[in-house]
């Protein structure tokens, strides 16, 4: 399972969260998804570091964008596009994958439903994220509370692309949900405060992980 | 003169350009504004740096914000809002100000004309700077182009709060073009492409602060 | 006092407010602003109609644009702008100034506070609104809850250019609501869920204009 | 064939030109899509009338929204969604294909390129519309210019969903580009300049639908 813990912009040390990832033994792929201005740190751990989003764009004049090449320059090896709480225009989405896989960034494409989930898996991203918005932040896994959203993801994206990985989100913060996605079809989860915002992130990450 | 140098997306290399800065002497203040992603890099120089943008967002969960926060924690001393490349709402540049200030970042708000830099002088921010669109990239200074428009907007700051700066951009690569700035009452000038997409940045900042 | 009742996307029947709107006999100006697509409608009953929002654009290939042009040609004489659900980029809310302008329409610009609302009367518009929008559909009037934002608003308005109007906006639904408003300064109030809700909509502007 | 005619935000009479639709007899099914404060006088010739969008909420308070059912109580018979001059967030276009099947408006989502098709067409749209945006307003039809992005794009839709119906756009304006775009499997066209911006708009739609 790849587990991409998305920081968002919750006030942690993001440093501090990527050692403790580092130092959990795990036979999961961990990942850790800062703000971008934290990237470079971030990456310097060891640890697999992610974007939270670039920009659809290339070089060129474009003032506050986020260059998927400055990310990937800065240690980054992946990124989230499209999260509930950065939706895109569709044809931002695909200019935005088509800028990740340039730069070779893996790509992570968050939708709410399986439809969304169907669409997104058109344009081509290693992987999709279903995460029901209502679920997000609420410490009820979404594996529990809309078991179905998760299999209807799956079956949607393996029915346009079978390559393309399926994640689920929302409401994750146990080494039982985790299982629970994994028994799902899911091939990861997301998750955020269940970590970001946890006294002990190490504790939490190997509660995790376990 | 403050001069800021916008390197926007462009293919540079961010941290030569910032110790080329460093190297060139120089009665002015100069600044680098780099990709988000290298604010760490840049600020390592020891050359002033600067945010292109920062999202109007507190801490919280804001996926794929730019966190005034975790700008200032990498090293920005300050941050450019509502570039033309990068139109805010107006009460985005409100919230945007209330971030800076809340993380000890200075601020430029840019706008297009004399009428839009009365309106951003009346949020109070540290400065604000005037660049028509249309001379962006030119390579023709708005000093020389539209001299008007800087006397105007430096009037219409000083009206509105005379505590304000009022800097320019559009055009401007030489030691020239900060000088006439100076004299139509500029306190600063933002340059990008004449640093930026420069062959040898150092000799044109060296130029430009002759 | 100018009345604007706003009929945002509420589910009532915008002709049957206009025509309340027409036999209630006031010494108070009245007007609603339906839906764009009711605009022609609602003219047809003689009362003074107003947009919610025109576009920055003019004539070209603008598609799904509020074109300022049409929504006068179907019988709008005026606009609110950058209310606080159709936030706009300040850029924007001055071209769209500038299309309201050319085609004749009366302008109230929207804002959150004292500080937006010079901003916004720096930009030339008829007439700004303060509106704070934790107090939208409450039922608390501004006036009430909060008699210094009015008071304020118009205080910064009259400093930039004592020309431009002043209303106030949030939770006000009866006569004497309304003159609380003109006791603080306010020329006009915008009013929504109180009338467009209401059972009897002109009952509902009786109560409010006598 | 489906031929509609986006009037964008073009100087012309659209009942003029919805007229002249009525006055072409034709075997194809034409339909004039307004601003939209023009749908019920363009509604009232008896011409079949399209949205140029819709927003993706239903009622509430939505101000400056483009709701669903105003259009269709004006008198609209479908919509366009995410032209490329409006284009829209992922989410928005499977909300606002909810709402237009909610008012029983028939829908035509826009895209890019075959991908994007694709995408769009996984959200169960009645048609999809491929509009490569470097023809728009070219006069080069698609069909001539780039035949093999109609076939491609008639093919990744079939192959989602065979009940949703494609069209393609840009640079079409005679019977003879139609025909074209017939022989490459698309079931519509849409077109816009070519009619609209006609000294003799009823010239222009013979010419196209004989």
């Amino acid at each position: 399972m790849f587990v991409l813990v998305n920081l968002k912009a919750y006030p942690c040390d993001p440093v501090a969260v990527a050692q403790a990832a580092d130092r959990v033994t795990t036979e999961h792929d961990v990942a850790i998804a800062p703000q971008t201005a934290h990237i470079g740190a971030v990456a310097e751990t060891g640890v697999e570091t992610w974007a939270q989003h670039v920009s659809p764009v290339g070089h060129g004049s474009h003032t506050g964008s986020t260059l998927a090449e400055a990310t990937a320059d800065a240690g980054a090896a992946g990124t989230l596009l499209n999260h509930s709480e950065k939706r895109l225009k569709l044809a931002d989405i695909d200019a935005s994958l088509d800028a990740a896989e340039r730069t070779g960034l893996s790509t992570v494409v968050c939708a709410n439903n399986p439809d969304q989930i169907a669409a997104v898996a058109a344009l081509g991203p290693d992987a999709v994220a279903v995460e029901p918005p209502e679920l997000i932040g609420t410490g009820t896994p979404v594996s529990q509370a809309d078991p179905d959203i998760v299999r209807d993801a799956v079956a949607a994206a393996n029915e346009v692309d079978p390559e393309v990985d399926v994640y689920c989100g929302a409401g994750i913060s146990t080494g039982d949900d985790v299982a629970a996605a994994a028994e799902l079809g899911a091939d990861g989860v997301l998750l955020a405060s269940g970590v970001a915002k946890a006294d002990d992130p190490q504790a939490a990450l190997e509660s995790l992980v376990e």
